[in-house]
């Protein structure tokens, strides 16, 4: 038996301007950051205590792992950081406005490219300004030039299978501070969720997610809200965004 | 050939305060955190790339760590802490106030304690509220119950000699963000300063102290802050604290 906490970042500066964002490595903004010591606040008031906490490359999720765990008064556990948690590479459609993509491209397009298990969007360029090329933090591995769900659990699974199951293993109680799409990959995983209904599922941010596995590492128990009331809320929000 | 960047942590409340700190886990202040802002700017405007940092367990360096590092845009790499880096114990000094504990015990039995390099203040109760007897970040280990300058060095040295070593062997540019007295124990290994000399000596807080090491792990050239004449007005500072 051991416990998994998963935990989205809080709102990012291109949440904001409705851009997306993907690998790139924007910053949180002040709400974001209310949201990581919400999120803190809500794991110290359960008494749940992450032995600890792993997340993507990205400020966004390193930022919001640090304050939730200051917050928590857990900021001296072992820390564990994979590019494997990162968000999913958004391709091309890095750096543009979600509403001018949806109004050139057209709503089906652009829910296809939002929501679509299997279809990448477009790969960027890797000369692009918002492409990953030369990132030292990616040294040694092939970046991606574009990911949809489908490419996202395929790279994130052995992170699953390897380091964090570990940790499990050991008992530990693990939080995972990463991103919609990564931890939407791990939520299918966990709820055996199907490939179309996945893309309909919302994972509120800063709010923490907790799992009770079992020897399997499976779920002995419906996941629960820290929160239950305001993550119905902010789901449903997340759920018009670019609208 | 390696580096090996020490930095101390910003002003806390407690530094505020004046009180004697410790193992207390008192939060840095809002000047602490613009120093750890200014620590990572000269590391990034140094060109120096922190591949691994090494933090105590105690906040406020962890807190610079995030901070410098997020500003030199180093926030992914890895991190390692363990509570050898933490700050000298100061036994039942911890919690008082500094200048009536001069007024009270007289200077020279002050500075005895501040200073002397084997002579440890008294030890706290173990249900002292500044005791750390039940904190779990310290489970596995005796904590202790006072130290001085020698007793850290006893308990830092196998952390260097270990965890830091293995890292600047594998030539990684190794990043130590920790305390005026753990830091003072390996620039005391590093200089080769006698057990005199070293009481006298100040590292200032926020500044970032770049060792070239070479194959035996010893400096190859005197260490350089990064900014100097600050670092020489800071120290000057230091030395009159508590008068």
């Amino acid at each position: 038996m051991s416990t998994l906490i998963l935990l989205r970042h809080g709102r990012s500066d291109w949440n904001e301007k409705n851009l997306f964002t993907g690998w790139v490595d924007v910053d949180l903004i002040d709400k974001g950051r209310a949201e990581a010591v919400r999120g803190g606040e809500l794991i110290k008031e359960s008494g749940l205590l992450p032995d600890v906490v792993h997340t993507s490359l990205l400020r966004r999720a390193i930022t919001t792992a640090n304050i939730a765990l200051d917050t928590a008064d857990r900021h001296w556990i072992p820390v564990r950081r994979d590019w494997r948690l990162n968000e999913r590479h958004y391709g091309a459609l890095q750096g543009l406005d979600k509403a001018t993509t949806r109004d050139t491209y057209g709503e089906e397009q652009f829910m296809l490219w939002r929501r679509s298990f299997d279809t990448p969007p477009p790969a960027i360029e890797p000369d692009d300004e918002y492409a990953q090329t030369d990132d030292p933090r990616y040294a040694g591995i092939e970046v991606p030039r574009t990911e949809c769900l489908k490419d996202v659990i395929e790279r994130l699974m052995p992170y699953w299978e390897g380091p964090i199951r570990e940790d499990l293993a050991a008992g530990r109680t693990v939080l995972v501070t990463a991103h919609g799409n990564s931890l939407r990959a791990l939520v299918k995983h966990l709820d055996g969720i199907s490939d179309e209904d996945i893309t309909g599922l919302n994972i509120p941010t800063g709010m923490p997610l907790v799992y009770d596995l079992g020897e399997d590492f499976m779920p002995t128990r419906p996941a629960v809200y820290l929160d239950p009331e305001a993550a119905a809320a902010e789901a449903s929000a997340v759920a018009n965004q670019g609208k």
